[in-house]
């Protein structure tokens, strides 16, 4: 009588799961109770498997756990804006977006992407910034396939307009866009549920959030699209903003439900908050603002 | 008689497991195979689900999914030297380390360390840095039973001097110290294998190494080292590097194997690349070599 392990290799080589712990450990257990069946052991298998992959349960138990076989992910910076930049693939199909590209950094963004073999869909803007150039632009010039998106909202030019709950599909991935006005008209934050991950934009950043006082800046309208539509999210679902200026990557949902001091006020302690900010005119407002509502035909306009 | 998915629910209860797709669908197919005994299916399923959480390929299926129930991992940046540091923790018995903790940031990671309940058992050094002073002296003035770490062989001060091989555990979790001389004599390397996290300080550098024109540097031992130690480790672990000048946070080993432009070359030509990179003497080098060659005890002499 053949042993179970010789059993279970063979029954994963039936198979057309990677030979892995859990598939082996798997498979000996079916072997054991369906007592040598490989085709039922198999058709049970595959199913039990994808379906695993796809759940929450698996999401939640690990955390930039080595490069995913299926998913890729960058945050890439840039240092004169403090913008984060997010590249965004399917590691299968290679279909990728970029969020937040910056004018000053297509050449690197360009660079990984072509490295990567990656074909880039779309190049996402979460708001027409003020602080820096969007790289759409100078990115359609390189890739001509690939598409600028900003939200209708904002009213700036681009090849796709979104509308609140509008997806964008890359592969087996999608991000969903949530409305979320408050430091602009039409500042959108992307979530990829599958993955949860939450692109917030300037609306949340670490422990802080974007400005309102210009570009139909609005304090308590900020305050309800985090409220509603970003602290609504799974407490564990990681926090990616559109800057940092103190050196942090990353939070998450539940950290700044609790610890982010302005957005864990009232609605009117946090009026008041971001009303005596007095911040500086922002640096590159003149240069950024012009070419970034016509983000999606900045070519045009601003390849000088 | 009870129907299928009744069943499934009733076992999901009986045992211990959360209840999940992949439990249900587990449950309901090994519930068809042993029709219907839950104690059996019971037993079969906690040692396959727990084994599953604790492998490879568990770790591979998902990446950056959203703040990991069971580890906490954040990236931090220091501007000035471009600094990477890293805090590494586990979620449930709050035990935390960090890496490269750069003496000007030290009171942001403090307070980050403080926020998140996070008890600091290590601070930790990939080797004496010439281009910023190491935050551990100032961390163990404001968090006393925080340790400093360092490699026996770097010959510098430290509570804790490590060999190759020797682990420092955290919670449920531990690095592995690989010696990686070159950049320096005493380098090392520290890999998370729960994790598929490598934590390669200089030695290697996203498409880049560290420079090996100074403190015992030598390329040739940086090229074995790297070969050796980093280089052997499976294709998707993700590596984090002490520095990055572009703004890049992350790669994999697989990466840097194909597209490192130095690294990929031949003994000899990497060589010959070293030999010729004329860079400039590190700004910081003067006070930053004698305050990190006193890492453990640096309150005494750098606290002024």
């Amino acid at each position: 009588m053949t042993t179970l392990p010789v059993c279970a290799a063979r029954l994963v080589r039936h198979s057309r799961l990677v030979i892995c712990p859990v598939t082996t450990s798997l498979t000996r257990c079916l072997h054991a109770s369906i007592k040598g069946n490989p085709a039922k052991t198999t058709r049970a298998l595959v199913p039990m498997y994808s379906k695993f992959k796809e759940s929450s349960e698996c999401r939640n138990m690990s955390f930039l756990g080595g490069q995913d076989k299926d998913f890729i992910f960058r945050q890439l910076l840039e240092y004169k804006s403090f913008t984060y930049t997010y590249l965004l693939a399917d590691a299968k199909t290679k279909e990728a977006i970029l969020i937040d590209p910056v004018l000053e950094t297509v050449d690197r963004d360009v660079k990984l992407v072509t490295d990567m073999g990656l074909n880039l869909l779309y190049g996402v803007n979460t708001h027409v910034h003020a602080d820096h150039i969007t790289g759409t632009g100078k990115i359609k010039e390189k890739i001509p396939t690939c598409k600028s998106v900003i939200s209708e909202v904002s009213t700036a030019k681009a090849d796709i307009k979104l509308k609140a709950g509008d997806k964008l599909k890359f592969g087996n991935f999608e991000i969903e866009a949530r409305a979320t006005p408050g430091h602009t008209g039409g500042c959108m934050t992307f979530v990829c549920h599958k993955k949860g991950l939450v692109f917030t934009g300037d609306a949340v950043l670490i422990r802080g959030c974007g400005r309102t006082d210009f570009q139909e800046g609005d304090a308590a309208k900020l305050y309800k699209s985090v409220h509603s539509q970003i602290f609504s999210l799974p407490d564990d679902y990681l926090v990616l903003p559109a800057h940092d200026y103190t050196g942090q990557t990353s939070s998450t949902v539940g950290e700044e439900k609790t610890l982010n001091p302005r957005l864990t006020k009232s609605l009117e302690e946090f009026q008041q908050i971001m009303k005596n900010l007095n911040l500086p005119y922002p640096k590159q407002i003149d240069k950024a603002l012009p070419a970034n509502l016509v983000c999606g035909i900045q070519e045009e306009q601003a390849a000088q």
